[in-house]
Formats: C-alpha cells, sequence, structure tokens
C-alpha cells in the first residue's frame, strides 16, 4: 500500500468508521458465539504473498464484527464507560503518521512538552492544588500513563523507594531486602485487585483495612492498624484509596476463557471494582490525609472512573483532600472521550518518581487526543458530557425506584445505577441470563455485601433517553416473563 | 464533531497524513529550538468554549511540527527503526473505532482471539517450536504487550513466583521474604538498562555476567556465578539473555530535559542498550540454554530488534537454542512495519503467567494492525523490507570501510553500522554535533569499549539508496571541514 493508496483506503476507511458508528445499535450488542470460534474462520498461518486489500476489509464482517462486544452502543451498559470521540480518533491518525517513540525530550519534543501542558490544563480543569501543576515552577507534575493500574503500581514503588532510603538515613546498616520484609502498605478492603497486585510485584505486604457500613476506611480503623504495625516492628508506607469506587465488584468470566491461551493472561482470575460513588467514600479523604501525613506515608488516590466528574463544580467536592496526596490518578480514556489509552496522573514531587517508574520506555504521542479533545469540547462541552451521563443514570433510577419489583442497592452520585429485583440472588441471575441472551442490551453483575446486583453504567457517548427507556422497558418485559413463570 | 464532520474531517487528515508522509524528507529531520519552546506557543489553559477544528488543525503546524523529530524520514538514522505502515494505520483507524477494553474474552471475544492467533502466524514465520505455539495443543503461547520492558518484567516476576514456590515445596517453612532475598537472576553487564529495571521492581538481585571480548556471555561464566552464588547460600532463578544487543549504548540527554517535569519521567537517566548484532551474542543460546535448564533457572530471550529479522531463514539460526527458552520476546513495532506498540511475546507455559503478569488490565484491539500487515505484505514483502534494509547497512558499510580516514567498530550482521573517525573521542564528538546541528540527517552516538562511536541505523521504510549516498556525502563534506580546520 503506497500513499495513493492510502488516501483512497483511508478514507473509505473514514467512511466505514462513520457507518459502524451511526449505525451501532443496530447491530446485537453482545456477541453470539462459542469461545474459538475465530481461529476456524482463518488461515493456519500468515500468508506467503501479498492479498488484496478487498479481501482484508471483507474479513472484518466476517471474521471480527460477529465477535465484537460493542462498547460503544447506546445499549451498552456493562462494565464502565470506554471513551470515544471523533476528535480523538482524528488526532490519533495523526499521532500514528507522527509515529515517534517518545522516550526523552529529543527523540521528539513536542510529545513530551505536549503532556505536560495537557496535564497541566487537565489538572487545572479539575481544580487540582497548584502543587500538582508543573508550570507553576513547583515541583510537582503530571504524566500519560496506560493505565490506572500502572499509575497505581508506579506509585507503590515510588513509595517504597523513598521508604527504604528514609529508614537507612536513619540506621544504614538495615540492608534493603530487611527493610522490604518490613513494609506494609494499606487500602480498602473494597479496593480494586490492582492495588493487591501492584503490592505483590513490589513484593511488599499489604493490609486491607476494614470499612464502615457506607464502605468507606476510616480514620480511627486505618490509625488503629498503623500503630499495631509499629508495634510489631512493621514500617508502614503507603495507602492507596480508590476515590470513587465502591463494592461493586464484577466477576468475570473464568473457565471458558482458559483455554484460550495466553492472550488472556490477566484477564481473568481478577475482580475488578469498577466505580459508583456512594458519596462517603470520599468524605473520609480529609480525614484519612493527615494521618498519612503525619506517618511519613504516601497517599495515593486512584479515581479511575469518577475523575472526570471533577471537572464539573458541583461533583469537585468529592476529591477535598486531595491536598494530602502525593499522587492523583484518573482514566481521561474512561469517560472524558479521549479514547483509550490515556490514564492521566499528577505526582507532588517529580524528583520521587523520575527517572525510575514508568514501566514501558517508548510511549506513544497521547497527548493530541487530549489537545483534539479538550478544544473541539471545551470545558463548557466536556462538562455537559458528564452532567447528561448523570441525568441519565438518575433517569434510569426513577424508572427503577417507580416499579415496586425492583430495589436500588448504592446510592446514585454519577453515572451508575446498582438495582435488582426484590427476591432472591437466583432470581436475579436468571433475570441477568435472559438479558445477556436476548442481547438487546448488555449489562454485568456485582456483589453487593453478599447479594447478587445488577449493574446499570451509563456508557456511550451517544446514549440518549430513549435507549434508556427502551432498555429499561426490556428488563420490565423480561421480568414480566420470568415472575409469570416462578409463579406457575 | 459529528459522523458527517468526521468524514469530512477523518478524509482531510487521511490527505494530511499522506501528504506529510510523501514530503517528509524536505523536512529538517531534527527541531532546532530549545526545551520548553510549546508552553509559550499556547494557551495556559484549556478553552471554555469549543474552538473550531481549522484553528486547530493550523496549530498542528505552528506548534507541534516545528518540535517533532522525524522518525519516518529517509535521513533518520538513529536509535532504531519505529515500524510504520500504511496497512497499520488503517487498521488502527478501526481499532480506535470497536474502541473495545480487552480485558476478557466476554469484552470483545475478536480481540482476544485474533491475537492468539495473530501470535500464532507470527511465531511460525520465526519457525518458533511447537511448544510456543496456543494451536497445537500445546501448553505455550503468545500475548501482545506494549513493549519489550513489560515483557522483561513480566518474565522476572513469573519466574520469580515459580521459584518462591518451588523452595516453598521443598521447605514449607521457609517464608516468601526470607525467599526473595536469597533470589538471583542474571544477565549480561552489556544488557538494556530495563532488566536492570525489572530486578530492581522485582525486588531481586541481578548480577551482570562479564562477556567475553565480543560481549557475549559464555557457559563457563555464568556456571561459574552459579557455582559461587549457590555456596553463598543463594537461589539462580532466572537469566535474561538479550540477542541480537550489543554494547551500542546511547547516552541520552539528562539536563536540559528535566526542568520539563513528570512527562520525563524514565526518559532519562538511563542508558538504552540498543541493538546490532555482533553474531556472537546469539552464538551461545545453545550453549546457555542447558545450563539454565539445568539450573531450573527461567530463561528469557530478549530480541527486541532484530526478532524481526529471523523471518528470514538466512537469520534465523540466529535465534537456534530458543528452545531452551520459558519465554521469548521481540518488538514487531520497531521493525515489522506494525506501528508502536506492539511488542510479541511467548511462553512455552501459559500456566507460568496467567492470572498474573500483564501491567495493564485494558488492551486496546492491537492485533488487527498485524493481521492487516501481515496480509497486505505477505511473509514475503515482510522478507523484502528486512533484506532490503540489511542492504542498506552494507552499503552504507561498503561507504565507510572505502575511505581511511574511518573505521567501522562492530560486525554489522543487520541493520545498524557502528563507525567512527580514526582519531579521539573528542574528534568524533564535534563530528556529531556538526551533525547534528546541521540537521540534514540524524543519528545518535554509542560507547563501543570506551570509545565514542556513531551509530548509522537503518530506521525508515522509504529509505533508500540514494538517501545513504546523500547521507555519507553530507558526512564526508563535514568531515572533510572539521579535518581542515583541525590541521590548521
Amino acid at each position: 500500500m503506497d500513499a495513493a493508496e492510502f488516501r483512497r483506503r483511508g478514507k473509505e476507511m473514514v467512511d466505514y468508521v462513520a457507518d459502524y458508528l451511526e449505525n451501532i445499535e443496530k447491530r446485537p450488542v453482545y456477541p453470539d458465539l462459542e469461545p474459538g470460534y475465530l481461529r476456524s474462520l482463518i488461515p493456519n498461518e500468515a500468508p506467503l504473498e501479498p492479498e488484496s486489500y478487498e479481501d482484508i476489509i471483507k474479513d472484518v464482517e466476517r471474521v471480527i464484527m460477529p465477535g465484537v462486544t460493542h462498547w460503544h452502543s447506546p445499549y451498552f451498559f456493562a462494565y464502565f464507560p470506554a471513551a470515544s470521540s471523533y476528535p480523538a480518533m482524528v488526532a490519533d491518525m495523526l499521532c500514528g503518521a507522527i509515529g515517534c517513540i517518545g522516550f526523552s525530550w529529543a527523540a521528539s519534543p513536542a510529545c513530551t512538552e505536549l503532556e505536560t501542558v495537557m496535564l497541566d490544563w487537565l489538572g487545572k480543569m479539575l481544580q487540582l492544588p497548584e502543587c500538582f501543576i508543573a508550570g507553576t515552577h513547583g515541583r510537582g507534575g503530571g504524566v500519560i500513563q496506560g493505565t490506572a493500574s500502572e499509575a497505581t503500581l508506579i506509585s507503590l514503588l515510588a513509595a517504597r523507594c523513598k521508604a527504604v532510603r528514609r529508614v537507612q538515613t536513619i540506621n544504614a546498616k538495615k540492608s534493603e531486602s530487611e527493610i522490604l520484609s518490613k513494609l506494609v502498605a494499606y487500602t480498602s478492603d473494597q479496593a480494586h485487585s490492582s492495588v493487591e497486585r501492584a503490592a505483590l510485584i513490589g513484593a511488599v505486604m499489604m493490609r486491607k483495612v476494614p470499612t464502615d457500613n457506607r464502605y468507606a476506611v476510616r480514620r480511627e480503623m486505618l490509625k488503629k492498624m498503623v500503630e499495631e504495625d509499629k508495634a510489631a516492628g512493621l514500617i508502614p508506607f503507603y495507602q492507596c484509596l480508590t476515590a470513587a469506587v465502591t463494592v461493586v465488584t464484577v466477576k468475570l468470566e473464568t473457565q471458558e476463557t482458559r483455554h484460550f491461551g495466553v492472550s488472556n493472561i490477566c484477564m481473568f482470575q481478577f475482580c475488578a471494582t469498577l466505580g459508583t460513588t456512594p458519596s462517603c467514600a470520599f468524605d473520609h479523604l480529609t480525614e484519612l490525609g493527615p494521618l498519612c501525613n503525619e506517618e511519613n506515608m504516601w497517599m495515593h488516590i486512584d479515581a479511575a472512573y469518577a475523575g472526570s466528574a471533577f471537572i464539573c463544580p458541583e461533583f469537585r467536592p468529592l476529591l477535598n483532600g486531595v491536598e494530602f496526596a502525593d499522587s492523583f490518578n484518573f482514566n481521561p480514556h474512561k469517560w472524558l472521550l479521549v479514547n483509550f489509552d490515556c490514564s492521566a496522573m499528577w505526582v507532588k514531587e517529580r524528583a520521587d518518581i523520575i527517572g525510575h517508574w514508568q514501566i514501558p520506555l517508548g510511549r506513544r504521542f497521547r497527548s493530541l487526543k487530549m489537545w483534539f479533545v479538550f478544544r473541539m469540547y471545551g470545558l463548557k462541552g466536556l462538562q455537559a458530557h458528564i452532567r447528561k451521563q448523570v441525568a441519565l443514570a438518575k433517569e434510569f433510577e426513577s424508572l427503577v425506584r417507580a416499579d415496586k419489583r425492583f430495589e436500588i442497592c448504592a446510592e446514585v452520585v454519577l453515572g451508575l445505577v446498582c438495582f435488582r429485583l426484590k427476591g432472591s440472588n437466583e432470581l436475579n441471575q436468571e433475570l441477568l441470563k435472559r438479558i445477556t441472551k436476548s442481547r438487546e442490551i448488555h449489562l454485568v453483575p456485582c456483589q453487593l455485601s453478599g447479594r447478587f446486583v445488577l449493574r446499570f453504567a451509563i456508557c456511550a457517548r451517544t446514549t440518549e433517553s430513549h435507549h434508556i427507556q427502551q432498555a429499561w422497558q426490556h428488563i420490565t418485559q423480561l421480568t414480566f416473563e420470568l415472575l409469570q413463570e416462578a409463579s406457575h
């Protein structure tokens, strides 16, 4: 394919993409096939000779699309939103063409510099304290990571490094491995599995702090554990707070994917704690922050999903206390219209992480996506997007509340509604099974205090009120059938 | 931007991209500006109201392009190749539109399944032993990682986990932290910094094995260290061989980037060991492999750059011994025309890494790029690409050898030529300074046995013989001026 053919094929692909997204709601949102479907549809080996573009593009509908879960369908209410917008896609084309590997300033100055400034723009949209903004001559600043998991790992490793140095300053004789064996990190017993995984990778102990009846960590409880651990000769050094996350645990499928092989690594055997926000989960940043600071513990805040909402003044109070944090992270690639991957991380002291802790060396020119999106939407446009989706969640909540057969299971603060049929877990499992089988809408479940709960997350940018109404009508129709059968 | 505007703007961007790449050689390959240039060119904050697309696209030439190091210019001979091809770009547009987050099979079956099959295709192109191929009912298979650094880290963590289990099987009383403090990994004293960093992250000891006079680790030397360590009560568990890498260390700029902030994390203070290939670096896989197997040490082979060449039968012998490895990795995003990021990793035992060790949870649909590229080029087209670039390196080598003022500093096996002016390091530094300043071609230096050496890497897909001739003419012209001045 030369430049001339690219001009033709690229433009055809632009039309294909626009057609796909304009008509996505006509496709079944969830695929109807068995694991292993794809291997039999394509050859076992790469072709020796070049194939024609026509043959390849035909295979997109034949091979790929039947196996796609359509995350951007307005009937997709599963997991969490995956940001998608046209300006981000156009910017990504430019990113691909420039194709620089930004591992140093000289490797492409614009790549490094635009990223720093975009993280400042975004930090200001969130009203982060000045100490996190690079352009204010402070010692902090922002960086793009691939995912929130990487940000958590990096913050834990930075904290570990700092703790070892601190202990050795006091007692130069202590070996690093001796210190490591004493380090202890803390997180909520409701935290995302990636926090535990970071501790596992970093080979440090992690303790889970029990939460109160609103699933929040409280100062007294953390204080008590820290005191106990210190008395036992341990060294508290790190606390990860997953703001905007509650007990919405999605158990992903396990066995059926296992035989697929290593491309499933880490795609199962974990429980993703995906976020809604009982506001209580935030109330205590101001309570825990000073304790972390007193105890010389690194405080990391992970607001992967909810972070985007903080650009709206009415949600910003949820982040109060961030001034105590050493690092803060959220994912514009979830809810801020910047296509995956783009996880924004800020630290108070650049020196703590510089030279160490970004896992990959290479970097794409990801800040271009942010630049295009922020400018094409403007802050007001982005705020309107968040508010619209929160309103849609509220609309769905009202529909549920108006139906006495159902109950709402967690306070609806942002874009996620947790609900269930009043009745047994089995009943709700059966309802979800029928919803999944019908393939008109897509939901995933969660566990809330041992109860099987349905999660309804507002995900696609194009979801409108009539999709919500349609989804509810569909759910109540299936419920009607289910309850009728159950009563026979 | 709605679908209609995307159709228009997307197509304009296709033309912009094609124009950019068709005319890239007219641009200075390396930017001429001072660190910090960008901040003053754009506002300090995101706009409140949406801006017009015209304003944004105008800023691409005003703000971005002056700060771009053009990695795809045929005059770019620095670092290593960053793969770029039109089919990959078209596939990436599709990937962006589907926009699934492939963290589980159900989250998008096609994403997981195509990846597994594409890694099989690629593994077969490389003639990997069957035990690495998922579709052969074996226990191995492939997975896409972001970068080779991640693959190294993951293999080290998997090896660590396995070693702890093995020791605890023999002695259940040993605590994990006690075992960790005894684990020792090995790598060549010439290895990439990411290997050391993986050990640092994983909190295990890493010993550097001295190399012979051709920069290769030899069996006797490794054996000796392993025996010593065992005698001292340590537990050898991991060996990373960086195939196709020699002592071509690029010291990246440091101070001038530091004030930029955290988007430089890990972008400096490291020495990237970028690859050429004295064939000796491979000769000994068959020698070291059995030793690793006997000693229950995980053997990881990192062939980030050179791996692509192994699709050509004439280079495949360099990989002999891979059958002893537990994991193997190389970067199609370097030399196999699949745009960044796409690092291919295979393991012999999926069970060793499943459920554990991929750093990010989310994943893009990256296998689409491989599918498009492998089919549009065919194996023959890809082989032709590798062979052409190797031939260009040989052509440059001949030019250097024909000029008595210069010397070749390492055997030219693949696409990299290491050369220098006979004379002092200072003389060569001055030559490079002038080359960089002229901005007609772009090179970076390396250290070889304490000598300052110029690296000439064949990088861009569009580099032709006349670019090589032109580059050499330019270098000799600057050399002529330099030597004349020096003789005065």
